[in-house]
């Protein structure tokens, strides 16, 4: 690949600017841990694991910035800092598990030499960003299992490099996939509102060589009846101990239509995306975004002004419809509470 | 309204440019059939029963534009223009339809003086737009008793007076139910790739005042699975004698899901759209078009260059998943391939 999704510097966070994918490769350049959250919200950043690394290192940054500041005060700035970054967006549960580690260490400002506290923040960072290109890659060479030779793939959202440190949750499935020789073409959907799939997923397959088929979400279900796709892998931004997970709008869709036509669904992410404190589904909060996002093209209206609008970032799909969650630890599959248990951290072993 | 779907005048079809809308309300003059097609191709105009009203005319403008030939080269041009016409886009039957009709004038032209022709052909054109607009009206009033008191209903792409001469078919039965006072509101799918439903569908919502709210089309899903849709009704471009229904892309997939979630699924279409010669979905042509739909908005590239595109125009819905065809002779239900038949032009009455 010819960029990175994201550079963590030592004054900085370089991200690349997903807005503007593919017509502009473009950096953009977080100084402080408000540009972060400014970088989150407005999805310069995306993808849960994305985002994860992306706070993790913006709580980096607010230790940077408030540095000189006595440990009563500095503690006092850093746990605004975090809390900040914590709610840039709802959903994805990365967000809270990358600030939770680094917090352990900013927990240890007292007893530690400030310079030392900032080196340690700054190695904790790289290493929760070199570790999800890890887990990616274990996830791709665990989940490719699933996908046969000469599959046709169906894909939602973005879900490779762009939406992690690197490699992807499920286009790494795909991608690993491709890598095994195994002839396969991807249909992607564009996923509407953001593009995702469009902009995204379609630029990363591009790029690597792998064959794909650009469709409208809607055209999806005719593919699937007309038994032109083998299997569903999507991502996930939240996934209940039940197996309920939230992901992109749209993939509940996916899920039921696979359903319908006994087509294997998958779901690809890592264990960090597990949010064990959660019973289900039901609980997970999503997010709605602004209207915009559907009644304008960046600033042309395509919609009468005025129409109201229900744009729900993501949706949640039951642990029924979902044939298996490809996790780093292996596929796990129903009953998912059980198995989904015995992977947690510190959990029992299955 | 404040304006009209087309005016069909004695020197050239007026049709307001639904490219534009919302931005601008503007009227796009045809001045002769190869301007006619143009507008058909490209969509300043839409919708099936719409598009059968234009080609009508567009018959006729060819016969102003032929009207000083010999009757053997008058024939033969107008042959061609008829046919060029009807291959302006494949997928509706009401083109082929509309067409037919004025070429049973057409064929008289041996018989009759050039002026008495062109006469004709005028006054059958504009009876063609008008018992369009006298059949939604009919189409509404009969089908407004499927929607229940305060209900909430979803569309897909633009049924409306839009798509039609005027008042509309699927939208036309919500504005009847929306007159008779039912406390009724209206989730409006976007309807990629060209946003019939943002645009169109909208904008006639709100002018109507019917409360609306805009959803990219995979929301439909959740909002089904929730138990906040109470009944689907949507057009058709085609329907054969078995009443599988071709339909804008995305409707086979609510079809699908309105049967999981057992929410009643109603197409709703003058008999005009029904194509008793075909025996099933299966035979219809279902159009494909410019992948520049998808990968662009107008002339902004969207998708990555060279990306490969599916892009079919409409789907096939499956007659076992409609609940019920919606037409000014009534409600058609199954077993459809003999109740249908029975309101055939013609044929035996039921």
């Amino acid at each position: 690949m010819k960029w990175e999704t994201m550079l963590l510097e030592e004054d900085c966070l370089k991200l690349i600017d997903q807005r503007k994918i593919p017509q502009e490769i473009e950096y953009f350049k977080a100084r402080d841990y408000q540009q972060v959250i400014f970088a989150i919200r407005e999805m310069v950043v995306r993808g849960a694991p994305a985002i994860g690394a992306t706070a993790a290192h913006g709580v980096y940054l607010a230790a940077v910035e408030f540095k000189d500041l006595e440990n009563e005060d500095f503690q006092k700035e850093m746990d605004r800092a975090m809390q900040e970054l914590a709610e840039s967006r709802p959903t994805a549960v990365n967000l809270t598990w990358g600030i939770r580690r680094m917090e352990k260490i900013v927990k240890e400002s007292e007893i530690l030499e400030r310079g030392k506290l900032l080196e340690k923040l700054l190695k904790e960072s790289r290493t929760i960003a070199r570790e999800d290109v890890e887990i990616n890659k274990e996830l791709g060479r665990v989940g490719q299992k699933i996908i046969p030779p000469g599959a046709a793939v169906l894909s939602h959202c973005n879900t490779g490099a762009l939406a992690t440190v690197g490699f992807g949750t499920a286009l790494g499935v795909i991608r690993a996939a491709h890598a095994a020789g195994k002839n396969i073409k991807v249909f992607v959907d564009e996923t509407r509102p953001r593009l995702q799939g469009a902009r995204l997923n379609a630029f990363e397959l591009l790029e690597e060589g792998i064959p794909a088929t650009l469709i409208v979400d809607s055209t999806a279900a005719v593919l699937m009846q007309k038994g032109e796709v083998d299997v569903i892998v999507v991502g996930a931004d939240r996934i209940a101990a039940n197996g309920d997970t939230a992901n992109k709008i749209g993939t509940f869709m996916l899920s039921q239509l696979a359903k319908v036509f006994n087509i294997p669904f998958y779901i690809a992410a890592p264990i960090s995306t597990i949010d064990f404190n959660l019973d289900g589904g039901e609980d997970i909060e999503i997010e709605e975004r602004d209207p915009r996002e559907i009644t304008h093209w960046q600033e042309q209206p395509i919609a009468p002004e005025g129409i109201n609008v229900f744009n729900p970032a993501f949706d949640v799909t039951p642990a029924e419809n979902i044939t298996g969650i490809i996790t780093e630890k292996g596929i796990v599959q129903a009953p998912f509470k059980e198995n989904l248990a015995s992977i947690a951290p510190g959990g029992d072993k299955g």
